[in-house]
C-alpha cells in the first residue's frame, strides 16, 4: 500500500479541523467594538489552536515524508491520531467560551495529551513496519527529538502560555469583562 | 478513466462526515462536569459512528488500491456509497441526543445496512469492468472475505454494541439521566 | 500550467457542497415518526440535488480528463461553476423548507440554469486554449452532446422532477402537512 | 520536501473557506421575495469575497507552479496566509449583517490588507529558499508585478467596491432597509 491516501485524507481531515473552528466565532449583531469585544477569549483560544493544528500538520508531513509504506494498524493509528485533533474545535470553543475556567482549560490540555500520545503510537507503528535497519528509522532516529520531544514540551509551553492567560485575565482590572462573568 | 479523481473525491467527503460529526457536539455553556454530563451519549455515538467511518475509509483504501480504472457505473456506484456514508451524522446526532431510543437507533441501522449494500453493489461494478481473470478480480477473490463478509459482521457487532448500551442506559440508576428522560 | 491542482480544488469544493446539505437537516428533537415528516420535503429536495451534484461531478471528471493544460481564464471560468454549485445548498434548503412553493422552486431552476451556463463557458474556453486540431476537440466533439446536451434535459428532467413533487403534494391530501403549510 | 502536501493542504483549506461563506445566508423563512430582501447585503459581501478567495487560489497556483521544494519556513508562512483568509468569512459575515457599516467594513479591509501581507513574506520565503539565481526567482522576477503589485491594487479596488456599496446603500431611498436599520 502506498502513503499517497494517507497523506490525502489527513490532510482533507486537518484542513477541516483547522477551518472549522473559525465557525465557533459567531458574528456578532451590532456593528461596533462593544460587540467584538465578548469574542476575544473565543479569538485566542482559536489562534492557540490554530498554531497547535499547523505544529501537527507541519510534523506530520515531515513523518509522513520519510514513509516508504503503510499498514492497516498504521491506517489505524493514524485514524486516532486525527480523532484527537478533531476534538481540538469542541475543547477550543469549551475553553474559550467560559473564559480559560480551570475545567474547560483542564479538558484542553487533556485533548493535547492525547494527541501527543496517539502521535507517538503512530511513530512507534511506523518505526516496527519498517524495521531498524531502514531509511525511515534512520531518518526518525536523527529526527525523533526533533518531531516526538517538542510535542511533549510544546504542550507544556501551551499550558504556560494558557496559565499566563489566566492570570492576565485575572489580574487585568478589566470590568467588562468581569461584569459579563457575574452575570453568567 | 483513471482512479485517481475517484478517491480524492472520496476522500474528501469522508474526511468531511468524520468531521462534521463534531459539530453536532454543540459545545455547553457552563464550565463544570455537570455541563458535560448531557453530551456523553452524544459522544458515545459519536465515537462509534467515527470507527464505523474509519472501516469504511480503510476497506475502501483497500478496494481501490486493487482496481485500475474506472467507468460512469463505478463513478455513480460510489457516489451511492457516499450518499449513505453521508447520512451517518444525521443518524448518529438524532440517535445521541434521543439516548439510543428505538426508533432513531433502528434508523441508524438501517442506514449502517444501506451503506453496506451499496458497497456490496461498488463491489460487484469493479468485478464486472475488469473482468474475472482479471489481477483486481484475483486480490478481491482473496481479499473478498476480508472486505464483504467482515461487513456484515461489522453492522451486527455496531447493533450488538447498541444493544448493550442501551441496556446500560436502562439497568444503570442514572437518575440525572432519568430526570433529563422526564423532561423530554 | 497542469490540471492537478484544478480538479483538487474543485473535487474539495463539490465535496464540500455535496456535504455541507446534510446539515440542512437538522436533527430532529423527538424519537417517533412524526418528529421525522417535516423533514421528508427536506430530504427529497437533498436527494434531488445529490444527485444533480453527481451528475456535474462525474461530466467534470469526464470533460478534465481530455484536459491537457490550463490558463487563468479556465480557471476562473471553473471558479464560475463552483459559484453557481455552491448556491445549490442554500437553494434545495429554501425549496426544501418552503414545501416545493412557486418561487423558492424557480430559485431553484435558476441556480441550475446559471450552472448550465457556467458549465458551456467552460467547455468554450477549454476548446478556445486547445485549438480545434486537438485531441481534446476530437474528444470533445464527440462526448460534447454527451456533456451538454443531456445537461439542458437534465435541468428540464429536474423541472419535472419537481412539478411532479409539487403535484403530489397538493394533490395527496396530507392533513399534518396541511396543518403545518396553515401554521406558516 | 515536495510541494505536493503543501498545494494539497491549502487547496483543501480554501475550498473550505470558500464553502463556508455560505453557511452564513441562513436559509429565510418566508417563501417570497420579501424573504429574501434582507440577504442581499449578506450575498453582496460574499460575491466579493469569493472573488476575493478566488484570486488569491488562482495567485497561489502560478506561485507554488514556479516552487521546487519547500521548507519549514514556507509551510509556516503558508499557514499564516490561511490563517488570514480563514478570517475572510467571518469577516464578510460581520460586514454583510451591519450592511457595511463603518467598522465591520474596516474590520474587513484590515483582514484583506493581512492576507496581502502574509502572501508577501511567503514569496519572500521562497525567495530566499530557491536563490537569486534560481529559475523560480526568474520566474517571479517576471510574475512579481503580476503577483503582488495587484494585490495592493485588489486591496484598493476591493475598498473603492465597497465605498460604492456603502454610497449606494445611503443615497438609494430604500424605505424598506430604512425600517429595518431603524429597528436595528
Amino acid at each position: 500500500m502506498t502513503k499517497g491516501r494517507l497523506e490525502a485524507f489527513s490532510d482533507g481531515v486537518i484542513a477541516i479541523i483547522i477551518t472549522i473552528m473559525v465557525l465557533e466565532m459567531k458574528v456578532p449583531h451590532g456593528d461596533d467594538l462593544a460587540a467584538l469585544a465578548p469574542l476575544w477569549p473565543v479569538f485566542v483560544s482559536y489562534v492557540l489552536s490554530y498554531v497547535f493544528i499547523g505544529i501537527y500538520w507541519t510534523n506530520h508531513h515531515h513523518l509522513m515524508h520519510a514513509v516508504e509504506r503503510v499498514n492497516g494498524r498504521i491506517l489505524w493509528r493514524n485514524l486516532h491520531l486525527l480523532f484527537w485533533l478533531s476534538q481540538v474545535p469542541f475543547a477550543t470553543g469549551w475553553m474559550g467560551e467560559n473564559h480559560f475556567a480551570p475545567l474547560p482549560t483542564a479538558a484542553y490540555g487533556v485533548v493535547l495529551l492525547m494527541a501527543a500520545i496517539a502521535y507517538y503510537f503512530l511513530v512507534r507503528a511506523i518505526l516496527a513496519h519498517h524495521g531498524r535497519e531502514s531509511r525511515v528509522a534512520s531518518a526518525l532516529g536523527r529526527d525523533f527529538y526533533v518531531v516526538a520531544v517538542p510535542m511533549a514540551f510544546i504542550n507544556r509551553w501551551v499550558a504556560y502560555a494558557i496559565y499566563v492567560l489566566v492570570a492576565m485575565i485575572w489580574f487585568i482590572p478589566d470590568s467588562r469583562i468581569e461584569r459579563r462573568l457575574a452575570k453568567d
